[in-house]
């Protein structure tokens, strides 16, 4: 592996140190906020570090592949660790975790990029087909999301829910949620690769490897899943005496640490005018959570006590269909400017303030 | 009539063979899966024959004509059987059989189409002008039924139902949107009539007259309408034994066979890279059920015991808005693709599975 | 102040001699009939005169900056009336008028223009990036509304509306809103001044100075605000016995009367061909009413005994969501013509019925 591309970057390889910092500090003082303060700085790095990974892999491979290496290594972490909660009966925590996530890639993650991109670039453009077939799986697993809650809804209303009911429909939805993800990767790797892989006017040469950049991209998603533990750790500490709730906890913290190495490559990306590298990341995530992560996680508890199903909280889920209306419309001209990155970041925060006052 | 263009369609004349066979199974067996089988084979040279008079109608008067025509005789039917539903007082199953309706249109007629269509050709374009002012349509019926729900909801949160006004509040609405096609059609056949109707780059020579191909059609409607009863006949035999819900049926059963005239044409006319008219077959469709036919029903009930209301349950009245939704999204770009189409039908197996559970 | 350029409109300055004969009418006579007819054909001449104010100004600055000026003096005497209404404790009364005014500028004010626009023209274009920024500024105040109204009503469903979370929660999106406005004044003032205020190929050259179409604005404006309180108060007087609801006549007076300025200044434009400027003022009014007319509202409401929380009801929230929906549909292709604006009319008649029988 050449390591001689990483010498520029002396300022993230110092804050790297933060890392073994942070640890020492959680062992030797225990959970607080020291050790959040250092976790955080030693993401910094990694998410760096993760963007420049995918930058080289986009320039590889295009901007869809590259989206999709990233998304695929962020939401692995988040996939395993999920998949512990489950066995731990923490089903409530997986589901808000879940739409966290959602929440976050789309309003956050989005938001900052087009800010961040829009301070530097007055108008950025993107192509409108990717961004479309996108909006319109999110739309899918919105829809997929609203049925087993329109279910317990009804059924609440004239009686008792059926859980074995709500189990099998949960199941079918996820079957078929995780039937159209499989399509859409045939999709986007064969029939339309060109859609997501523009080839574009002046084409970059790579300055690592398709290899080195890989192995970047493991090792950083690796180290932060590892890193982002810590400061999740430091807060459920601190969770009671703040009065925060497990809803609220889920949905900000996962939105902001948790997608790190999506927050990390997105904004770099977008800062450096390659908005399509920078909303594939984003979208690819958030499309991989909803029809992929999710399904899957329903399967995988068929061999827990209890079926985790698809029947959301109202207000996860209509946040999560508001975010994806908002976005929608945010992408639909193929263009960006700050002010709609300001946007998305304000209805994150309308939906932060709701969810901090949810009974 | 001339019938040698007919000649080459030799498979399609033997087929129709199963229309007298399925007649004969039905007065010797009684209803059940033979007679679901001879009536199922026989519908499909009827679909076929009415995807060729429509194309041809397309190419004397262009699509937009083409697919008011094909939508105006199979609806027709379909108002004829909902009228006699309607004496009979059967009105929760024509409420189901209009939303089913609509649903099957946007979902399984389009996302077929799309399907098929985009197998063969990598992308295939449409007129966005066409289909936005559809989707503008459907949305205006959309928000006519949220209306009449959501009076129904918040009335019997506070107290009781007064279905005196909610009677008067369906008429009002009913007036407004028939209203609305009555200018649509203005719209689409005097004012704006190129929009519907583009003239293609290279146009085609009819093989057929414009009379011949009424005639096809007409015919074709009528026997389809016919045999399209024997299988629901059987159906409904069948029902209880397989514990099936009459929403389930209603909207599953019509959304199948009730429209295999929009099925057979639009999935003809995108096969043939004729999306255009394949589209304007599918919302043309969906715009007069929900904006002629189910206004017309309303008006005709005030000949019968009981007003047909427009408060549809509320699976139904969220199914066709998220229908609505996902259809926009998906023809807001005016180019399509097999994935689309695959999209548009997981969302119409979501919500099966979804109706299949309904309590 | 020169006033050569208002001869040809003689018409009208002898209409507004129905100005002073409206306020004698009210003082002999009392409310009624002909106070309500003096009064209305008082404030034609005025909204003309605003609308060629307004056309004036946008000849100077562009439709964009014309559009804010005219919405901000159409919303001044709006924000004003509301206060006295706060400080009265009509807070209802205030809340029916905020989504009656948005309501009625999306729905009535953007469809009267397309319809008449529509008329003269085929088809009329504007910039679908401004459009579509309003769009999303839109959906932003609309989530902004949603999470309150979720909070009561999960917080009914589990057990009592704590009323101090909900004045917090309404104060902290109220903020926020209130900042998505100012960073859209400076995005469509300073940094993005060119997408909301295009250079139009033929540059027509100003008939009022600057000054002179601020002054008429201005008295018009005044004028209109005064005048329009009459028949609003001649309504109040016959209200009771007509049998009419606070909320239709909130929503549906205020919709017509009290956005007479934006009603004569739109529609007006339109006509001329001026798609641009008639989509500013309709749509800038809408957005400042949401995202600054609304939390000035909230924030003045500490003074008074009670905070106006930003819980609409229902049938309002659902009104304003599905007139963004159908207005985002509608100019989301960038080109308009009458049947559209047939559509947008026919939804707030829709509405309009809902809101006559709401209980």
């Amino acid at each position: 592996m050449d390591l001689r591309p990483l010498r520029p970057f002396a300022w993230a390889l110092v804050l790297l140190l933060f890392i073994p910092a942070s640890l020492v500090v959680d062992l030797v003082y225990g959970p607080g906020v020291p050790v959040f303060a250092a976790a955080g700085l030693g993401i910094v790095p990694l998410a760096w570090f993760m963007g420049l990974a995918t930058e080289e892999i986009g320039k590889h491979a295009g901007p869809g592949i590259g989206g999709l290496l990233n998304a695929t290594f962020g939401n692995a972490t988040e996939l395993i660790i999920a998949l512990f909660a489950l066995a731990g009966g923490l089903q409530d925590v997986v589901k808000a975790s879940l739409s966290g996530s959602i929440i976050g890639n789309l309003l956050l993650v989005l938001g900052l990029s087009m800010l961040a991109g829009g301070l530097r670039h007055k108008s950025q453009s993107f192509s409108r087909e990717a961004s479309g077939i996108h909006t319109t799986m999110l739309l899918v697993a919105v829809i997929g999301l609203v049925m087993p809650a329109l279910y317990v809804f009804s059924a609440r209303a004239t009686g008792a829910v059926n859980t074995l009911v709500l189990d099998e429909m949960s199941l079918g939805i996820a079957a078929i949620l995780f039937a159209a993800y499989v399509f859409g990767l045939l999709f986007s790797l064969r029939t339309h690769r060109d859609i997501f892989n523009p080839v574009s006017e002046k084409e970059e040469k790579p300055r690592w490897s398709l290899r080195a950049a890989l192995l970047v991209l493991l090792v950083s998603t690796v180290l932060v899943a590892g890193e982002s533990e810590l400061p999740v750790g430091s807060l459920e500490a601190t969770r009671a005496s703040l009065g925060l709730t497990n809803l609220f906890l889920g949905v900000v913290v996962v939105a902001i640490v948790g997608n790190a190495a999506e927050h990390g490559s997105a904004v770099l990306m977008a800062v450096r005018n390659k908005m399509d590298l920078s909303i594939a990341v984003a979208m690819t995530s958030t499309t991989q959570i909803a029809l992929f992560v999710a399904p899957v996680l329903v399967f995988a508890s068929l061999f827990t006590a209890q079926v985790m199903t698809l029947d959301f909280e109202l207000f996860e889920l209509l946040s999560v269909a508001l975010a994806t209306a908002v976005l929608a419309s945010v992408v639909s001209d193929g263009r960006s400017n700050w002010y709609e990155g300001v946007l998305l970041v304000m209805v994150y925060a309308v939906i932060g303030v709701a969810f901090y006052f949810h009974p």
